[in-house]
């Protein structure tokens, strides 16, 4: 698959996210609701609606249709796993947590809005993606809504995405370096158990047997240790203006990460294994030409420039 | 019921809730989990172990008990729906929420710990919440387990718990008092919509008829509305020694209170409807003396002194 090809599927499946999200966000009350608190939903669209790569939906409906899903279902989900983490960068971006101010080229939701209404646009958000799963308009089909749910709640839970932000943050604290294998667990955990569920999403709503469920798994794990290492690259090479944060500040701080580990050229050449690593799984799941986007995926997480 | 008898039901529902969590959160690994932070996980045994009234868990057994089920699985649902009001605790007592230093006689969890602890203790047990009533151990009905978590986050989201916490705060900052009929619609959000919760967790746990459904739903509503009436009567009447944390911020602030749209009088007036409508309402669920607790719930959240 060649980049424009791929640039324009991500760029479509981009737009239906953001109409989903829309949709879900709405400010127009729905039947038998009380109200709908005005502040709270226009900080939620501020930080669901202002962009992003959409990845983890754009992973979560590629591997649904790679293995024959087409509906809306699997973009429900995919917003739901948007609002995650959407919550997850509001929270991390608080003056008690990281203090950034710029996200996205734009102001953090705290700085446009207050901190109040930040923590309680991340917890609403938090609330909406199961709201959002357990919706049978997402599925009809009981089992695999709440197998949704589940899974959504371990990765971005205590063992998962909260836990990774939580080590990382204790990490930064200590005056001892993370070894190797700490930091692969803390950014597993942080940014990997997302990514991997938004696959295993895709593979629960398409209803992928058993084999193909563990080839997805593999790949999973791959694209999530792969975009933390270009994250972490990414962040010592280029400019704020590119990438719309902060740049150089995981150097500044007792912050692991495997380029310091490894060094640049060593993290590289890990990226390369975890991008190989990704194909193989693709082709182990035996869904031929039709995982040709789930391969341009993995390529496209590690050549990333923003 | 007596006094007597109910506080023994009470004391032994606290019991199991607490050895419920003291299980959930465990600082052991389990198996496949990468690690257990361990710093959150104190944070979050902290805030949920820590004692309270435990009265969403208890009126999710005890509506589940009336209504024929006494297994374990009512008892997880209860120490889910504790996990999101210990994380609705944190949260509000931050200091860009209510700025709190005590709560149930301890510091609380942002003093204890630190801020970003306490943030992200409070998003893992949202997520620890969904985590339990996704799993098979709570019922082995995917429709009985996804109903849970569809009806937790709509509670708990954005026009339930979270969505009244930001009309609070909206309402502090305004210069306007709210009206009878807005701070009626606050509370209903703010502390009714988990209240009531509880009791339709219960219900459908246990399988309830839709006539036996709706009357429990009005139960519910009655409930929430009691409980927090009783809380601003508290807090116009009891001291920070009785209660635990600080008493009389209502009257300092731009709260909505019943007590102060009403008068003292109006507001026990309309606590004495309410807890008739709740007894009322358990009548018409048909199931006779089986509904005694729910009954003496009803009186006891009108007349607690804590």
């Amino acid at each position: 698959m060649d980049d424009s090809t791929f640039a324009a599927s991500l760029a479509e499946s981009q737009g239906s996210i953001e109409r989903e999200l829309e949709i879900l966000l709405s400010l127009e009350p729905k039947p038998g609701e009380l109200t709908r608190p005005r502040r709270l939903i226009e900080a939620m669209r501020y930080a669901t609606l202002g962009g992003g790569k959409r990845l983890r939906p754009f992973l979560t409906v590629e591997t649904a249709r790679a293995l024959g899903r087409t509906d809306n279902g699997a973009v429900r989900a995919g917003a739901a796993i948007e609002c995650i983490h959407a919550y997850s960068l509001i929270h991390d971006d608080l003056p008690s947590m990281d203090d950034d101010d710029l996200r996205r080229g734009r102001p953090t939701t705290h700085r446009a809005f207050d901190e109040a209404t930040a923590i309680l646009a991340g917890d609403g958000l938090q609330a909406l993606a199961f709201e959002i799963l357990g919706d049978p308009e997402t599925d009809s089909n009981a089992e695999v809504r709440v197998a949704l749910c589940l899974g959504l709640a371990r990765a971005s839970g205590l063992v998962g995405m909260v836990g990774g932000q939580m080590l990382d943050i204790d990490a930064e604290q200590s005056t001892a370096p993370l070894t190797v294998d700490e930091i692969r667990r803390l950014q597993a955990m942080k940014t990997g158990a997302l990514l991997k569920f938004s696959v295993d999403a895709g593979a629960i709503l398409a209803g992928a047997s058993a084999a193909a469920c563990a080839a997805l798994e593999v790949y999973g794990r791959a694209i999530g240790a792969a975009f933390q290492i270009a994250d972490d690259i990414l962040d010592v090479e280029s400019d704020a203006a590119t990438l719309g944060k902060r740049t150089g500040k995981d150097a500044g701080q007792n912050k692991g990460t495997l380029v310091g580990a490894l060094g640049l050229e060593g993290a590289r050449r890990e990226l390369d294994r975890l991008v190989d690593e990704a194909i193989s799984a693709v082709n182990a799941t035996g869904v031929g030409a039709k995982g040709d986007i789930l391969r341009a995926t993995a390529r496209f997480v590690a050549m990333r420039k923003t």
